[in-house]
């Protein structure tokens, strides 16, 4: 057996398939009030955050998911200047939204402030300093409650929680009512984006059901998708507008905008790359177009 | 510690990381001239087949990797009859090929004859008869030695081998001198496809060698991707032409020549899946881009 | 990674630790009423039963376990003429029982049909036509309730019984309501052996609670030991006697009575083994000493 | 799955069989000029120490692995004065020799300076400060070439070694000639004790060899075990001796002479252990008298 099999990190993927990295070291581990914590070292993926087990995002990637997460819907509203992000530990997803030079004020609210403590200090790299921008309002309560009682609307609403594992506070804010209440705070022309669960066919039961629940709510919902290594395979989001279609924005409009509007160099998204994102293969469009599930609080995603 | 966990089928990925999943089974296990051969039942993917320790396709999404890797190099030819596959043991690359009504004759090489007959026996669904269609002829030498001395040319050549981990034979044929043969075997309007490896952002050395080395040959090549949920994440292909551009063909006149030519239901290939292959992310495009490695008999290919 | 490293099966042994060993077939796998039930192939052990998840015997040293288990009872015993069997589904513990000249009736309950019928048809090296010796009285049923019932005494009384995992019906068994009654039907220089779960330093919670327990019923309770490696570890066992004293026969006097009464080759049990079995080191023996816990149907043993 | 199951070190134990503790932190993990050196914190054995992929020792049973490989060379000999260690990096064979308020000196002769700096920094139980006794002499070299060169003979001693595992150095050191070397080192009522690894059935090919070495050097071989559990099994050692049969001394002159000349309480080892570790179930001793094999340095030990 192989002298350097030492150490793994194992995570699993379904009930049957669990994927596993070395690792080098821990950086921490700890437990808050909401999820169990790690920022560990790995060789495949550099540096990870784990929450209750399940990689939120890594070293070597991370630049694919928020990317990808984040400049979608910021790049097809014509100009974003209230953004709202729920969850986003890490201050990835931050940073992706300050480097929209439209944007005059963020709102991240977090219910675990010991995620966001960890990342501040381990992992640098993600946030790069966007907890203190001073466009940045952070706040740890529950998304929920916070949207609630939000004055202001917001042009861009921005999703990203972790994993709804079994006993994980996320599962609610995955539910009909949470993305009711997003619908009630965005502008006119707003835009919300999700990370949506795995696109994998065969895997795809959280997905479809994440964009099933949106479509009850909004006029119009965009799945799209891109492999995101770190998360053993293809990645879910959805898109879900007011307004605009992303499908009708061009290559060249894209990296129009992206070249105006946005302060620093990107790696994975481009004009092309949003023209490719929107695609499914035949076998996952009927899967999504078969689904009739409806995430409520009375009948809530757990993911393994 | 679950109850269920007994048995599991471990696949390196790459030197830092594995995919294991749940067997039920193991219906054959042997030892070939050329390879280990392992046929097992999973939880997650149903029955796979495994040599030298890799995945080479699985019950479960099988249609997916064989209708992708067969059928855009046969679309966009405008009427492929004669057509050779190198590899494709589990006779399911051949089940594609001969779907199509314009086929009049399928060469299929393979050099171990035990992975041919291991499939014949196990993955009945694999190959559904086609080793027995009239317009098959089934060789067992080296594909290269065959092509060499092949006398009339071949309108398509899928290229579906195994992978060339330490010491797997198929090595060979991922190398500069192998597609310089199949380009001298193609007609003039020919088209080459092939399974090119792994296609995610981090773990594309293989697959941009590939791509890169069909350049060193090809006048056009174009690189194409899809999730395989079994090969744990992104496949890559590529399709290598002397004249048609997949790139040109409209979802549009995929599904006519779908509709027209192929004799069996598709699950995972149309029109709109064949416009979201060729797209890859900038930050994929941008290793395809840099890539210089030529592989030749002298700097083999090797996986893990 | 090691090319070789396909296919284990893994068994947990404590909460936080795990073996697995490669595996080469799975020849059984099912579900009975009472439990899971598969017949593996490994590489180091040979065949194994695993029952719920865990090792009960293997190929390669099931001759350790059964003769340890089986012999010291019946050699201190003078001349043992009924013996009673609680478990045992494999026919080993019977093989090595009938093995002894003196024994006129073996009656051995197994609450489940089905592993003694896997075992009949995948383990006959194990029970090597024991089930239809023609001393041999086998039942399917609850051994408690048979004792209850039971109108002539033993002379001696195995417990062979699976690993009490989480809602397996061996733990009923694992009581001291269970043991008043074996001993209420012991003849008068009677005695009971039991296999006792681990006795490695540091997991021995369960076979100090059987000794304890044992204790409440029984005058003298013997512990003793020996390392099963597929059982990953030092294995424990007790006696417990209405009168012998098994440390008091010389190993002279062992291998005598084995000479005289054993009508087959041993292999692991002999005068030396008797007289190394019963001495624990201190740091065993401290915690067997200081053991309070009695298992009682209330309380019920329950392991990993 | 199960939540917690998130990061584990993996150690082969041959190659088909391994075991896996669930660890919560990496202390240190560095590569030396001799070998890798990880020790890490786990839940199942406290902190361990981990060279080259293999478990050295760990919190929870050192005092297990130490007293043993220790006391019983020190017992025997009737006032050892002068004590040799060849090995021994975590200073816990020093701090046994050290508790015999006999010992006049104590040499310990690690080549690898740095597994004794991070033992001193990272596992100060083992060694409690002896490294820092004054009478100590800690020498980092070949412990052959300082053998060859030593003056004064000793009265035992010690060799506590890495796992020969391949490309390790201590290879050299499990050889007849390394034993030579360490008879002439020896006064005339001279002990060595050895630690022999794995004395598992089916195991042993290790133990056997060392221990037939050591016969052919010296007069008198008793090999001797215990269950070590963060070493998954029966443990091996041996004694070596120029006069003093172990097996002679009464559990009472062990007690007797633990009480006058050893300065700190033991918690594995006295009388009644020392009594039980010389024996070996039929099974094992077989293999011990069947074994051949010399080592030497053409032969070298590799374990997995």
């Amino acid at each position: 057996m192989d002298r350097e099999a030492s150490t793994w990190f194992r995570e699993p993927i379904t009930d049957h398939l669990y994927q596993a990295c070395r690792i080098t070291g821990i950086a921490f581990s700890g437990q808050s009030e909401f999820q169990t914590i790690e920022v560990m070292d790995t060789l495949e993926f550099g540096r990870i955050l784990v929450l209750d087990g399940k990689t939120q995002s890594a070293e070597s990637d991370e630049f694919i998911y928020h990317e990808i997460l984040v400049h979608p819907a910021m790049i097809i509203h014509p100009a974003p200047r209230r953004v709202f992000i729920a969850g986003g530990g890490e201050g990835a997803t931050l940073r992706e939204v300050l480097s929209h030079s439209t944007v005059e004020e963020a709102v991240m609210v977090d219910i675990d402030r010991e995620v966001v403590e960890v990342s501040r200090r381990y992992l640098p790299s993600w946030h790069l300093g966007s907890f203190d921008d001073p466009r940045t309002t952070l706040l740890h309560q529950d998304a929920g409650a916070y949207l609630k009682d939000a004055e202001a609307p917001f042009d861009v609403i921005i999703i990203d929680l972790s994993d709804p594992v079994k006993g994980n506070p996320s599962a609610l804010l995955y539910t009909r009512e949470f993305y009711q209440l997003a619908l009630e705070r965005l502008t006119p022309q707003g835009v919300l984006a999700i990370q949506a669960e795995c696109a994998d066919y065969g895997r795809t039961q959280a997905f479809t059901a994440i964009c099933n629940t949106l479509g009850q709510v909004f006029p119009q919902v965009y799945p799209y998708h891109l492999s995101v290594p770190s998360f053993s395979g293809d990645w879910g989001f959805a898109l879900a507008t007011l307004g605009p279609d992303p499908t009708l924005v061009s290559p060249k409009e894209v990296d129009q905008a992206i070249s105006t509007r946005i302060t620093r160099p990107l790696r994975a998204y481009d004009g092309v790359t949003h023209q490719g994102i929107f695609t499914f293969s035949r076998a996952v469009r009927e899967v999504l177009e078969a689904e009739t599930r409806v995430l409520t609080e009375n009948d809530l995603l757990v993911v393994t």
